[in-house]
């Protein structure tokens, strides 16, 4: 294992004081419990808080701002926050109209945002995401799992929390996205946790994990490797057949959104091939893409790999994803 | 080699083609010769324009739109762009002040844009980007290698050109920012070249490269692989050292940019785990750290490491990086 680290208990502490030096404009960072929140807080509005295992960077932390989280709470690596940090979190960025927690489908993570909902002060909702289509249930979790769909998520609701809006408007929203959103992966390698310090799979150079989850778990079946094009179909596939299954039906202009995120390791160049294909895949079945998002978006430490979400926007989603944000990782109007 | 791509003739025209789908509200894709332009044309300025092989994006494609270039012309992977591209997009986004082409200092790269500036209809002037302190020559280049730097060269001066100011004015400050830019690259694995097939070098799982270029070459040395703290370390030192022996001071104030850029298989986790060391270091020296930029600005494919740059600041310099830029893969204030 060769990773720019230095001991392994205090990656975490390292990152993160880098982090929020790097982007001391929009976050504080606090120690013991560890969390991160806006560096000017919000006034009069849901507070929005995510969080789970490190590892997924920019997930969640990049996503603090203007427009999207007020705090996040980072994990160990692919390890659950616990809910002494949800909790001091939202102590610290509650503004008078309650707390919405966005979280990723983990045992570990639902279980931890539960118990600290349960011991907050203040009303509270949670949105869990699902949009990882690959498996019903997985390592780490029973139903599906939360991925990249996250993001649109966590950018939709953000904006819609800025309006003002209720807790119960906000949480509709994060539902009805992660409802009309669907994603799939596919890993060339596996990554390495630095603790583990060796691969969490093996897999030959011949060979591809179609449905990999974003911290290695096993996906749908192990493949031979083939032309991007072949794995890019199957993956479009897959999301449409999602939203068939789910009688999720595109809206009659049929327009959507289309993520192609990259697991860590992937080159842009090949990033954007992949979005060329899919873009043309989702056209030939009706769907126009009109809002693209291209990059490492929602990682999983150094996996080679992509992921390919599809969001099907009405009006309100495409409101609330075109809207100003000002955060680390995504920065539109401000 | 596992790759996400279909037929290796074709990945840079997919690649382009899916970039110029998902920024189509920023940019024109033209094939044969292939360039790319802002998608609304930009009036009564300098125009800038950038090039150079593929395989580092998002340099420079993504660097095109309000506030940075006007065009970009792609060359194969790790290969120079060829007058004809050159001579293309200047046609096309000359606005009436003249032509600054922004060339990163390799060998086939310089003579193309010379061969394009010589045929030029339209007054023209170059800065060479050559920030890489790590060898005086390499395999490319006779002269210092133009790295991650021209990322800031490319900001400032594309900020410049948009006040309308003079194709000397903009040369003028594409130079001094150069000059006031030092960068170093590590090294952990190899990036493999499409049409190669395999690893551009051999180094084992207990090495890394230390002064590394951007398409792989050879950097100072060969060394053991150490915790980050020593390597960032040596960076640090190597840049501070660079400047003395340039004779380049801290202005009084000692404000710097630091730029922490992935080469493209480096986890976000571990580049602000290297910012924060970096900072430290470069704040031990008396140099502010008052500007930032951490992630994938300038990659060599698939190539895990990373590469330090410092950028001194003045006044001049600060307005041009914080100005307003609307690209996509930099945006500020837009």
């Amino acid at each position: 294992m060769k990773k720019f680290i230095n001991n392994i208990d205090d990656i975490l502490i390292e990152s993160l004081n880098g982090f929020a030096t790097a982007h001391t404009d929009l976050v504080s960072l606090h120690l013991a419990p560890n969390f991160l929140t806006r560096k000017n807080k919000a006034q009069n509005k849901v507070a929005i808080i995510s969080g789970g295992g490190s590892g997924h960077e920019p997930l969640h932390a990049g996503y603090i701002g203007y427009g999207m989280l007020d705090a996040a709470c980072p994990g160990h690596v692919f390890t659950s926050p616990t809910p002494d940090q949800m909790l001091a979190a939202a102590e610290t960025v509650h503004a008078g109209k309650g707390i919405l927690f966005i979280v990723k489908n983990y045992a570990g993570d639902v279980m931890n945002f539960e118990m600290a909902a349960e011991m907050l002060p203040f009303e509270s909702a949670t949105v869990l995401t699902s949009d990882d289509c690959a498996v019903v249930n997985s390592t780490y979790t029973s139903g599906r799992r939360g991925v990249a769909g996250t993001v649109i998520v966590e950018k939709c609701v953000g904006s819609l929390a800025e309006t003002g809006a209720t807790l119960q408007a906000c949480k509709a929203l994060g539902d009805k996205v992660n409802n009309r959103t669907a994603s799939i992966g596919v890993a060339l390698t596996s990554c390495t946790v630095p603790a583990a310090g060796r691969p969490t799979f093996d897999i030959s150079d011949t060979e591809l994990e179609m449905g990999v989850g974003i911290h290695g778990e096993p996906g749908r079946r192990r493949e031979t490797m083939r032309e991007a094009d072949e794995i890019v179909s199957d993956c479009v596939d897959a999301i449409l057949t999602d939203f068939k299954l789910r009688n999720i039906e595109p809206a009659e202009n049929k327009a959507a959104l289309l993520l192609i995120n990259g697991f860590g390791a992937t080159p842009l160049m090949e990033l954007y091939l992949i979005y060329n294909t899919a873009a043309k895949l989702f056209n030939q079945h009706g769907i126009q893409i009109s809002r693209s998002l291209v990059g490492n978006y929602t990682t999983a430490l150094d996996m080679a790999g992509v992921s390919v979400t599809l969001c099907l926007l009405d009006d309100e989603i495409k409101q609330h994803w075109d809207s100003p944000v000002h955060t680390a990782a995504l920065r539109v109007g401000m």
